[in-house]
């Protein structure tokens, strides 16, 4: 383990998060809040320590997956715990544990909430919970590597430990320019929401934070209804949002480049957009008796996918009393999760595709041994460490799942709470069904139970091997 | 596809099915009952176009993979198709889906029912389901096997598709042998279980119904209160048979043949061992203020354990009323299952040890990239091609699950119900949580998702790939 390398590059992470927590102080000084202060002491604590820990360059340059790995890990839970300070100092948030709960829900775009109503926070904390959606929806690191030259031969062990899916490549050969076409896309689809908000007359400060909200798919609002009082129109603007936010961004820059007919051939888009419209249809002809009309069915089943397949978790209905049929598509869509290089969590659909592919060759093989053929996707090979590691996320996947639900089955809530709480946490959803429903909250969990719901939260947000790589023994000895 | 084997092997299949079918027929002579008759006549109609079918040995022998698969996956549907004639003509289930769920649910092994008071049902027909749960268990092809000289070169073939486990190998060089060698402990271990309950003073028909059905792990019972008006001996009796069944019978046999050391190492039997006397603690513990005293605790934490970790499905007890953590790691043992080679359902514990030492290799790989290690189970290597079936079995399994649970929310039971119904027939369990509870049956569903909970039983008893390979085109095709 190259410990100098490690840590200068963590300084970098917690300077540029000291200069994050400087725009929620800025939002204080526009409404004069006063607790705008914690945020600015914070700041200037994490810049200087920062600036401490990454002065000198580390000349020892060797930068494999491993570091990769326990840089994005360590970030992470540094930045949740950093991140947490204002809430807690400014007694907002009175409790440190439900504090990291609420910003590393944000940091990795989960948008489950401890708090009963958000409307008694100050507009700078909630700018801040929001604001944490965005970054965290396409990763701090890669956000960084946009910027600065990083120190370290091969910067692509980062972008793949903070990126999501199965098969992370650089869209240019160059890193530093593949993380900025990416926050540059990002950006991009980011202003265009806001403009449109803008236009449908969501006043600004609602806007800013429900634009990040939806970019990162996080799921936090400024009003304990989530997006329920919004017109209709925004409601669909958000709907196609979290649509959009969810495809693969190569998909977006495919097109820009004009390379149209190679983007729309990209099986996992078009996998997302069959899944996607699939559940809405189903969903609609289920609900079309309960909400009583069928244009308001289609608004609430295509903003509910919408919200639960890209793990955003805003909602405008309580879905809570729709049919067992229509709540069984909303909690199987809750696992499938996005695109592979979206903001989307879940488990992706790439590695469902990659799962079925191997399973189709599998079956070939038993009926007739002799005929091997390669899997492919979007007309390139699969190779078999990639499968691998598919079927071994898929297994781990599930372990975590079963002991986390064990644990928080301590506190003696019902299945359906219990199961969907992990659900919600680890595929960074935000609300499940029953105790924590879209009217509910996580504030009633013991201690130990949120401890474990926030390590779900970075589990599925960093897509589980920097955070298993963090707790294996092996990782951190030399040689 | 050679389809005179097939045709020729399902029919001794069908004529093997007259002959136990006329074993009910025997009961009803003792107790004179008329509905006897029911048996006699469809055992009679099965024996001769049997007869008629197998007539002809087949001149071409090629039997290979794809037809075991495909032999073993008809013959368990004709036998829950024709072992439910009975129950349908006599009227005892007046409904012919009902009556296929509960014979399937027989054989599978599962021992889930449609009946609200089996009371009801005469001597021969409780003799039946409960005799089906024997021959389910170490599954009806091994038996035709241990008998007569199957036709064919390669019955290997049928014999990894109808029993259980990953990693199925003959005990001895042949088949024959194999097949009697697994029946011989079977029948010993029945006969032994069915001595001490005699001594327990069990009468003599419930002693036969509950032996079977322990042996077999398949839970129907011949009371309303499965096995809670026994005494705490009897219990105790019943929970040892439990575990004892559910080890894998490679065990005994290498016990029987001195080789103590070498069973002793099998690794699939000590982590069974581990995790059964975990769960027992942690659930003696967590129940123990609900129960009142620590004996009675520990007699109905190890009953409930063994009986859903072997996935035998009788209870002593509505543990429904215990604390969610009980019931999370009841949930959870339902998924283990017991060993490979055994004749317990769920996943199987080799799965799992296959899976993690599969998942520790591709981690080690991450942080030392040029060391590759072999991984091996009892000292031999895991085969590449046994990892990527056991994780493709682990995908497969869980898309089974996920669509089972979306055809049955139709029905718009609560998530409990709905969850936990799929997990106990997919795992051939039998009852579950909520409104499948071991107070409960499965009369209240549709009679599409009694069809679609039937087949998770065949495709749990079979572990999937045979009922997979039934369903897709290319098995039928000639080269």
């Amino acid at each position: 383990m190259n410990y100098r390398i490690v840590l200068y590059i963590l300084g970098k992470v917690i300077i540029f998060l000291g200069l994050f927590l400087m725009l929620p102080f800025i939002v204080a000084l526009v409404y004069r809040e006063k607790v705008g202060i914690y945020f600015l002491i914070p700041a200037i604590c994490a810049i200087l320590i920062g600036l401490a820990v990454s002065y000198k360059k580390p000349k020892d340059r060797r930068f494999y997956a491993r570091e990769g790995f326990v840089v994005v890990a360590l970030s992470w839970i540094i930045m949740s715990i950093v991140g947490a300070i204002p809430f807690f100092i400014s007694g907002e948030i009175p409790n440190m544990i439900d504090a990291v709960f609420e910003i590393a829900s944000g940091f990795t775009t989960t948008g489950a909430s401890i708090l009963g109503r958000v409307e008694d926070l100050s507009n700078c904390m909630l700018f801040w919970r929001s604001f944490s959606h965005w970054i965290g929806g396409m990763g701090v690191i890669v956000f960084i590597m946009a910027i600065i030259p990083m120190a370290g031969g091969n910067n692509m062990h980062l972008l793949r430990a903070e990126s999501s899916g199965s098969n992370v490549g650089k869209l240019v050969p160059k890193m530093k320019q593949t993380a900025l076409i990416l926050y540059g896309i990002y950006m991009t689809l980011t202003v265009i929401m806001f403009v449109c908000l803008a236009i449908s007359g969501m006043p600004v400060f609602e806007n800013i934070c429900t634009t990040a909200g939806t970019a990162g798919t996080g799921g936090f609002g400024i009003y304990s209804d989530s997006i329920g009082s919004c017109t209709a129109a925004q409601q669909w603007i958000i709907t196609i949002f979290m649509f959009i936010f969810g495809i693969n961004f190569s998909f977006y820059y495919l097109l820009i480049f004009k390379k149209i007919g190679q983007a729309l051939k990209m099986e996992e888009v078009r996998w997302y957009f069959i899944l996607y419209i699939t559940a809405i249809v189903l969903v609609t002809i289920n609900i079309v008796d309960v909400i009583g009309n069928t244009g308001d069915a289609i608004r609430h089943s295509a903003f509910q996918v919408s919200s639960l397949m890209t793990t955003t978790g805003f909602s405008t209905i309580d879905y809570e009393v729709w049919p067992s049929f229509s709540k069984g598509i909303l909690f199987l869509v809750m696992f499938l999760g996005g695109c592979a290089g979206s903001t989307a969590g879940g488990i992706k659909i790439s590695r469902f595709i990659i799962g079925f592919k191997s399973l189709a060759k599998e079956v070939k093989k038993l009926i007739h041994p002799q005929r091997v053929k390669i899997t492919k996707m979007d007309g390139k090979a699969i190779s078999d460490d990639t499968t691998r590691m598919v079927c071994i996320y898929f297994l781990v996947y599930v372990v975590i799942y079963a002991f986390s639900f064990i644990i928080i089955s301590v506190d003696n809530f019902d299945f359906e709470t219990n199961f969907t709480a992990v659900a919600a946490t680890i595929n960074n959803i935000g609300p499940g069904f029953g105790g924590v429903g879209p009217t509910d909250n996580f504030a009633l969990f013991s201690p130990l139970s949120k401890i474990v719901l926030t390590l779900d939260m970075l589990i599925g947000r960093l897509e589980i091997f920097p955070m298993l790589l963090l707790f294996m023994p092996s990782t951190w000895k030399n040689k």
